[in-house]
């Protein structure tokens, strides 16, 4: 199958959902149109055929190089000589400085057409922001450029076999080398395209501790340890002491190499600290929104690419005539009501996760530039509410749309040839890597609604009844709004019994966090619904129908409202009913 | 990690949930856990060290030969020369005769021991319920004790390319001979075990049309093609026509070979027929119920597996300090909320599909054996409703359990090594083969619910009050008792809202139906679990109180009331809210 980058519902998404950070259109819609349109012919043309050859060859190491699969170093080169790789980075680095919703669209593209290739941008966008947020200017001017411009690529270095969620336990050491640089040692895993073949230099950015470090997380700092050491000139010198021990033999993403790295075998790689010592987790989390919108953005780009390949599949596939099927010829199985209903399914949740995704890049956008400060300031707020439910909600239903993807091919799919188990195998990592799901509803409960006693996110939620009154107001939207006004009440119990549980027992609202994240994350979803079945309504009432396409973006939110909402209540009556019902079963008879 | 067989809660789940054909214990309780026990210690030692090797090195093909995994032919035949094989095949034949509900017991040993080698038993015990109960007594003294000992095994061949769910649109032919048999020509795909090293021959089980077969469904008949030919006396003779073309290459359950066979090529494979012409399908049919059973059986033994690997790594695992936690020591995971709540509705949910499985086992002795003639009527009323639930839901839930095996794993669960990802993959067929989801739920609203109006449907779950009003007598045990009254009457709502819906479109139904069984099996589960918390209560009350393991009985039923009951209202508000909606949906826009 060929996958179709969805330019007319990414368009209508910035359009109606996700506009710029003055509230104006990001961009005049001529040159918004172009840009989709090249990154989408480049997608289609160059990524999407490296798709299978990433699964069935996937990345290989030995002696300490790692080899991607063929295909990809063309196609990186290209992509990052295009300027693809740099969309949202600034001008002054040579960025091309646009709005972060559009560079959500065009890494939507890339990820939809090769999920194990993006996660090389995503990295090495993820070390940029980092490095402009905190480095010196000496540093960025050094590294940054070759960063941005995609010939060296950057890569986080978090996880130690002991300490992944937990970052208090990591051991990776830092000594001052007396120049002004430091010596680094110690293991790293899980390292993301930690070691390859597309690019010239590789810049690990490497949390580790200080001798005179305090101990905990407060203890941490961030150093950049160039796979190949930069001399002053920014020519390329000698290679630094880190190597790749292995990669991982993974479940997807075989394309996406997953290195062990070891520093300091030979005496110590030699690191630059960035920022101020022990302030590394800080600096991290500056960059995590960012990484974690990106991961949400994978729920998306593997759904949408699932859902293609089962739409083209029930339309070619004949088996069996329909329940109420008249005609004598007998339809594709797109025409069983069972098959609808996964399809249905499938594409509201992708809309849904789509307008809250580029909903909450806006946001992040408008954080930035929003001429007026309390507006910044409410943007913030949004991109901190919003970032950990984009991320787990959009994961966690990726892997369901890729599985239902699966379920839609019959037994085709569960053989290998078909494509649609790879889609599954790579989207399982999402809701775990850049913080499980566990850990995003963790923020969520902890950060965003128990640090003021739910007054922020309850306010928020009440001023989301806008978008359901308005739908309300409107006839033929009336039933979207009443079922996002039940929602939002729903949504706002449940609230509001996270912060009278914590007072009873702290353990109860972490016990109904995730069941709480993914209502917050179903409700969110079809806010955006909302608000672009308004746009759609809107469009028709000024008499563009769009040959029913308009029309169809209002069947889909009424469709959602019917069969995905009602999750919100299911997860309201889970949380109130069954968190202290959990933490009662002893934990020695599970 | 190691698995062990779940010896103690098969044991309870026999004698609480399904008791003998009569009503009375299915065994003497001595020697049922003697039986257990051997069972258990046999997948144990034998079958669960193949698990990981059947997954990594797999069946393979070369030269129209398939070899197995390293061990599966020693393990299988010790298997089978223990009587393994035939725990419930008839002592006629040299089966052991035992209740089909012990028989489970052991399958689900063997299943999560190694799945992929116990689809070998599961197809053979199909083809010997299908040659016992419709061919001649002569293919049957001349077939089955070979296949009921395990030294010839069996398969179904059902499948085609163009002919998956529809087997209406089936190719394979059989040309009278002229001798009595039958020459069989076509291909067949999808066929597990279709050929492989384990067994001296295989005896296939081919669905084909004869020349003057009427089109369609009813004119399919079945045929036994042995792989190789048996002389009258019983001994071998030479190889029939019939080749394994090739192997699928699939997502999981590598260990299991699945053929493309291919007959005739050599002007035709010999064959018999089963019964009368034109019956194949029915006959089929006959043996479906315990097929689905099986790998129903099949969610439930994978997740049990999951489960007990989760635990394992929840226990060891040392990551963060759990909120609400006051020592110094840092325990593991397990004490983590969110894994507590993880693990626990894992567990839940595995009693629950225990229950169901078990229920349903015993429902189809009680149906064979029963003294009394309405007993054995309702029981085999019973049987059909409850099969396409069983394997719907159990099969479904399977999946997610595997996958919250991932979750809990963290960045480890991606990894193949660990071996939690091969659950999920294995797991993932289960919702597919012997009929997907929505051949289930068809089967469930065609037959069962839409045939008399709703009425049968109805009365089975008005009659399921009794379990609920037991529950809401005992003030320990009120909440499970109002939760399941409340399930009850939102599936009493969605039967008769099915029923009024085919009067209106009746596609309606069959857009609800995958909906429908997914809350028909909560629930259905959730009154095994409130039986199961019934007994539990009367062992405490009887002053048993085993360590506190049946008052952890109560706590999983409670912890599953809150959890995954809230679901049967969910899924109802989207039957009633979405059926019309989703069909509302242009096709062409999806």
């Amino acid at each position: 199958m060929s996958w179709r980058a969805p330019v007319e519902d990414i368009l209508f998404t910035l359009t109606a959902i996700a506009p710029g950070p003055g509230g104006e259109p990001a961009m005049e819609r001529d040159d918004l149109v172009a840009i989709l349109e090249e990154a989408a012919k480049f997608c289609e043309d160059r990524i999407d055929p490296l798709d299978r050859v990433s699964d069935t060859v996937g990345a290989s190491w030995a002696d300490g190089r790692v080899a991607t699969p063929p295909g990809f170093a063309d196609a990186y080169a290209d992509w990052a000589a295009a300027g693809w790789n740099a969309v949202s980075q600034p001008e002054a680095f040579g960025g091309s400085g646009l709005p972060t919703a559009v560079g959500t669209a065009t890494m939507e593209m890339l990820t939809s057409a090769c999920m194990a290739l993006s996660t090389l941008p995503v990295l090495s966008q993820g070390a940029a922001d980092a490095l402009e947020a905190h480095a010196s200017e000496e540093i960025k001017a050094k590294y940054l450029p070759n960063l941005v411009a995609g010939t060296w690529t950057g890569t986080m270095n978090l996880t130690e076999p002991q300490a992944g969620s937990d970052l208090a336990l990591l051991r990776t050491k830092a000594v001052p080398a007396g120049d002004g640089t430091y010596r680094i040692t110690g293991s790293k895993i899980f390292i993301t395209f930690g070691e390859h073949d597309l690019a010239e230099n590789i810049l690990h950015l490497v949390l580790a501790r200080l001798p005179d470090a305090p101990a905990g997380v407060k203890g941490i700092s961030l150093f950049l340890v160039p796979k190949v050491l930069v001399n002053d000139d920014g020519s390329l010198s000698e290679r630094n002491d880190v190597v790749c021990a292995s990669i991982e033999h993974k479940l997807g993403i075989h394309g996406s190499p997953t290195a062990v790295l070891v520093f300091g075998e030979k005496g110590g790689a030699l690191g630059e600290l960035i920022g101020l010592p022990n302030r590394g987790l800080e600096y991290m989390f500056t960059m995590m929104n960012h990484a974690r919108l990106n991961v949400g953005l994978q729920g998306l780009a593997i759904a949408e690419r699932a859902h293609q390949q089962a739409v083209a599949y029930a339309r070619e596939r004949v088996q069996g005539k329909p329940v109420g099927w008249s005609e004598a010829k007998v339809p594709p199985i797109v025409a069983h009501p069972d098959v609808a209903r996964m399809l249905v399914s499938m594409k509201s949740r992708i809309e849904a996760m789509r307008g809250l995704l580029y909903a909450v890049a806006a946001s992040g956008d408008r954080a930035h530039a929003h001429p007026d400060e309390a507006a910044r300031k409410a943007a913030q707020f949004e991109v901190d509410l919003l970032v950990p439910v984009a991320k787990g909600w959009s994961t966690e239903t990726g892997v369901d749309i890729a599985s239902l993807g699966v379920q839609i091919h019959g037994g085709m799919g569960y053989i290998e040839e078909t494509g649609a188990a790879q889609h599954l195998r790579d989207a399982r990592i999402t809701t775990i890597y850049e913080g499980t799901t566990a850990i995003q509803s963790n923020a969520l409960v902890g950060r965003a609604v128990l640090r003021d006693g739910g007054r922020s996110v309850d306010a928020w939620l009440e001023a989301q009844g806008a978008v359901a009154a308005a739908l309300s107001a409107r006839p033929a939207l009336a039933e979207i709004g009443a079922a996002l006004s039940s929602a939002l009440a729903a949504t706002r119990a449940a609230t509001a019994w996270l912060v009278e549980a914590a007072s009873e027992d702290m353990r109860l609202p972490f016990a109904a966090s995730v069941p709480y994240l993914m209502a917050f994350g179903t409700l969110a979803g079809g806010l955006q619904l909302g608000r672009a079945a308004l746009a759609a309504d809107a469009k028709i009432t000024a008499g563009e129908d769009g040959d029913g396409w308009y029309a169809g973006r209002i069947a889909i939110a009424h469709a959602y409202c019917g069969q995905t909402l009602p999750r919100v209540e299911a997860e309201w009556a889970t949380i109130r009913n069954s968190s202290a019902a959990v933490l009662a079963v002893d934990a020695g008879q599970l």
